[in-house]
């Protein structure tokens, strides 16, 4: 991704290593958009704790700390078993991070390649679903996105960030509206902030103005990230993607989920057997701090919610773009 | 309305006159909910002063206000004309405002009582509007409403809170869902606080969160309040009112527009006639003043959006309760 550091543009990822130090660097995304910070791990309990504490986040991008971690703990001569247990220990529910460990202890003889090439691989497959998905967008369109499945999620490029990314490298005179996504505000923090360090046009609403613009024939289509597509092609993904669904499809407007192959989950069959995490009162509550209700107020807090197949135009992978119909085939 | 002051509960108006020192009262609602203050008004320019800085707000409380106002001025032998036209700039496109200064200014001999009677017909319209909607909710039912159109907004009982307010006065067990409605956040700061100060249950949800509890069966019925209704019966109401009503129609769930029949405006035909405001950008950028995206990303605000009428279950009024094909007899 490119990021203006002053008076030059840098190509930066995520999170990538340094090996003639054995140091893990990253952007601390707690501090954007209004500070552009990097954490510098220099063991496994760093890379515990930029985890642990969302310095790094998104399930690819944890996924390459882990294994950079990995590589760094072996290259330091610790017992491997133990920083293992301790990297996955960082979040619990994250099959990313555990499958990366996994992927390190299976192969730590060249840790520091290994590491690399896993990252190449993420980095990799989110080229691809950008090339694919860049061919759904026309010269002149508006794409709408909700929440971060960006370059910061995954490394680099994103899921659904890359088609638009790579449209517009090409030269596609896009335009994005950029749904703030309430409650944590990934995508005025983190998707703006990334649009505007590569210079593609865009613009934040609140969630609230999203049908707004769809209703008036202002929005082409809708590309959106996913945490989980399940065996009938139902997806969940952050909270508010099901409403952008229902008012793409009442719009007639193509809705897409961008995501690599892995994220299908064929062992469960449909949306409504996913359990629906409920996250703290406080990210609704507070803003920065700040009370935005009464204390006395009860909050509901979902995390995420199930868009159902029938809202769904496509998917974007690497292997291609597929309808929903084609989708046991594909995965 | 009923307010929690410490250790008691008081029955209360969004802005009441004191004739007895000449002294329009309101509460002050740029302090909620964090703080009950309330502001004395001591002449007209204090009057223009309450209405300019949105001390009290929503159309109906408005009109109120500059009634109260106008009596005071008459009270203290102002200049009535001077007084008239000082009042009225403080919003120069509020309807109701204009409506309660000429109607005070055709009726100057016992200023204090029309302005009284002013007032009194303000509630009781809003009152008649509860008793209606009254009987669309049953025990035990979800309601999800949008924005404040709440006693705060009307003087009492509110427009779209009027229903809930009298169904759980009435005994019903109800639950409201409120959307924090970014970005004026008019759900989450001042619903909620009405909600909590009647001891109505309810939870405060992010505007991603409606469409989730919709499609899990969690919402029973939709009522919004409403700025204009126009003449083939499509509404303009805050930002999001839209995605709401397309939401509630694709889960089956009724939505209801609560209104005062002076709302409809027979002279535009449809609602894309209605030009749509759009707000100051700091509005999106800012929360308690503190800034949540990058500052280089541009914002779109549209401060409100059109629901056709198709959407649109029935009008609840003074008079009763209306479908849309009844709604030319009704007003």
């Amino acid at each position: 991704m490119k990021v203006k550091i002053e008076d030059r543009i840098e190509e930066m990822k995520a999170v990538w290593m340094e090996e003639e130090r054995n140091e893990v660097k990253m952007i601390d995304q707690r501090y954007l958009p209004s500070e552009l910070k990097f954490f510098t791990a220099e063991d496994h309990d760093d890379i515990y704790r930029s985890i642990k504490e969302m310095m790094v986040r998104g399930a690819p991008a944890i996924g390459v700390t882990a294994a950079y971690g990995m590589a760094q703990a072996k290259v330091q001569e610790n017992d491997m078993e133990e920083a293992a247990e301790h990297i996955k220990s960082a979040r619990p529910t994250a099959y990313d991070l555990f499958y990366a460990v996994d992927y390190m202890m299976d192969d730590l003889e060249e840790p520091v390649k290994a590491a690399e090439g896993y990252s190449e691989k993420v980095i990799e497959k989110c080229r691809k679903i950008g090339a694919h998905g860049a061919g759904l967008i026309e010269s002149r369109d508006n794409v709408l996105t909700h929440c971060n499945a960006g370059a910061l999620a995954t490394v680099d490029y994103g899921t659904a960030l890359a088609p638009m990314r790579i449209a517009h490298r090409k030269g596609k005179e896009i335009h994005v509206y950029v749904d703030e996504t309430r409650p944590r505000l990934q995508g005025a923090r983190l998707t703006a902030w990334e649009l505007y360090n590569e210079d593609i046009p865009h613009s934040v609403i609140v969630d609230n103005a999203s049908g707004h613009y769809m209703s008036r024939g202002e929005v082409d289509l809708v590309i959106v990230g996913t945490d989980r597509i399940v065996a009938n092609g139902d997806i969940a993904n952050k909270i508010g993607t099901y409403e952008k669904a229902v008012l793409a499809k009442e719009n007639d407007i193509p809705f897409y989920v961008a995501a690599p192959v892995t994220t299908y989950d064929g062992t469960t069959e449909k949306g409504e057997d996913i359990p629906i995490e409920n996250r703290d009162d406080d990210e609704v509550k507070e803003i920065n701090g700040s009370l935005i209700m009464p204390e006395g107020s009860p909050v509901k807090n979902p995390a995420f919610d199930v868009t159902p197949v029938e809202y769904i135009s496509g998917y974007i992978t690497e292997k291609g773009v597929f309808g929903p119909e084609e989708l046991k085939d594909m995965f």
